[in-house]
């Protein structure tokens, strides 16, 4: 497995690429679970080749403690990459790499990235943007992953990729549950451990209730504090629920369809 | 000489190139004059395929009589572009070409893109950005070529295709002038009969007067109506003189290097 940390070293191994090779792409902030694992895997059945990135993407926290306290599990990452047969992955250290001159030109939406969680995390999703569009461009995919966890990244990747005519397939993977309901994240390492026992519930009552004030009412008296759960038609005719939530100072996010 | 108007037209042309080949790129909106000819020679003399757009980008436009009186030379563009011998031109007819979502997902800067033309055009460079990074996304061009008379915005999209690893050459080509001193222009066909003979005096007074305010007294004088005429030094050391100036309904800009 080859490892990248700049731009410069990545470029000359992906130009070797034959021009007719399928290149699967899984961007990810490191501290990998079983989640990303499923979206390697899908990356590495459908494509010749498996790029893998890792990189904590400042701009994107709209809390400084949010971005401080992000897991960071490097080495083990890395062996867990190797074990599943990644085959190059891109991991800079330093935000500069990404950012040689600041956080000058952004890539912003003004629609969908001010609802759900754009309304509650102010500047995400145009970091998130941002930093998908640089990826997009270093690593050159012909496939990309993004797993359905983060659904409204997903739409909005979706549209960057469609209005800027960025030449991939977007791949959305669904999510990845624990056998208690709980949907897999990197940041459920942060849970306290007398809130495990309660973090399933989210998940539970957005599939249980009809009602999405019922849903609200149910996860905000397993003691969570609720940012939203709503229904949202999408544009592609489904609806889905959508929710983000607090279980102490860590806010856990699903979706599902209705 | 292959003539496309839409993306999908485009693209197999493109991926027939061979992977080391240099496709040099000049992007206008068209009504062509000898200003782009010299964009067009030197990307010929210094690429093995030359890819010309014409496309009157909609989003970059902040006064909509600008926009719907914006000369259309078609015929005589695609003429002019054979002559020189341009290999293709990529004209979409209809803006849904390259909006085909509307003006969703933007590239935006909050700095340079506020200062000179931008304090006068809310939004201009946010719409030339985002054009320019679809037109690249589209074109794929290893050299792409822009006229140091928009130098702003030559600045501003250098500073996109350092942030974005996008990976080109940007080659600034010299303004071309008349021999009376005035910068060629799409927008110097609109200047009325009566004002041709003040229009040279603005680029005059910029490399007359060692003084600006003495430069801008010059052109107020002379029947202009200055929106700005001013010194700026440029992050890579050098300071050039800037002016953007009405005469009549027509709006003419120039830069020199000091």
């Amino acid at each position: 497995m080859k490892t990248f940390e700049t731009v410069e070293a990545y470029r000359p191994w992906r130009k070797g690429m034959l021009a007719g090779a399928r290149i699967g792409f899984v961007p990810t902030m490191g501290a990998l679970h079983q989640g990303h694992a499923k979206l390697i895997r899908q990356s590495m059945s459908e494509n010749d080749v498996t790029v893998l990135s890792i990189f904590v993407n400042p701009t994107q926290f709209n809390q400084k403690s949010d971005f401080e306290n992000y897991p960071s599990t490097l080495v083990e990452d890395l062996a867990m990459a190797e074990k599943l047969g990644v085959d190059a992955v891109f991991a800079p250290k330093l935000a500069s790499a990404l950012y040689p001159k600041g956080y000058r030109v952004k890539v912003t939406e003004d629609i969908l990235s001010k609802e759900l969680c754009g309304a509650h995390r102010p500047g995400h999703f145009d970091g998130v943007l941002t930093v998908v569009m640089k990826l997009f461009n270093i690593v050159r995919p012909t496939h990309a992953y993004f797993g359905e966890k983060d659904y409204q990244q997903y739409l909005l990747v979706k549209e960057m990729v469609e209005d800027y005519f960025i030449d991939l397939k977007l791949v959305p993977v669904p999510t990845e549950y624990e056998s208690s309901g709980l949907a897999l994240s990197s940041r459920n390492a942060r849970i306290l451990p007398e809130h495990k026992i309660m973090a399933p519930l989210l998940h539970r009552a957005m599939v249980e209730f009809d009602r999405v004030d019922d849903a609200r009412a149910a996860v905000e008296d397993a003691g969570f504090v609720v940012d939203y759960l709503e229904d949202k038609h999408l544009e592609n005719g489904e609806t889905r629920r959508f929710a983000a939530a607090w279980l102490g100072d860590v806010r856990l996010i699903d979706n599902v369809k209705l």
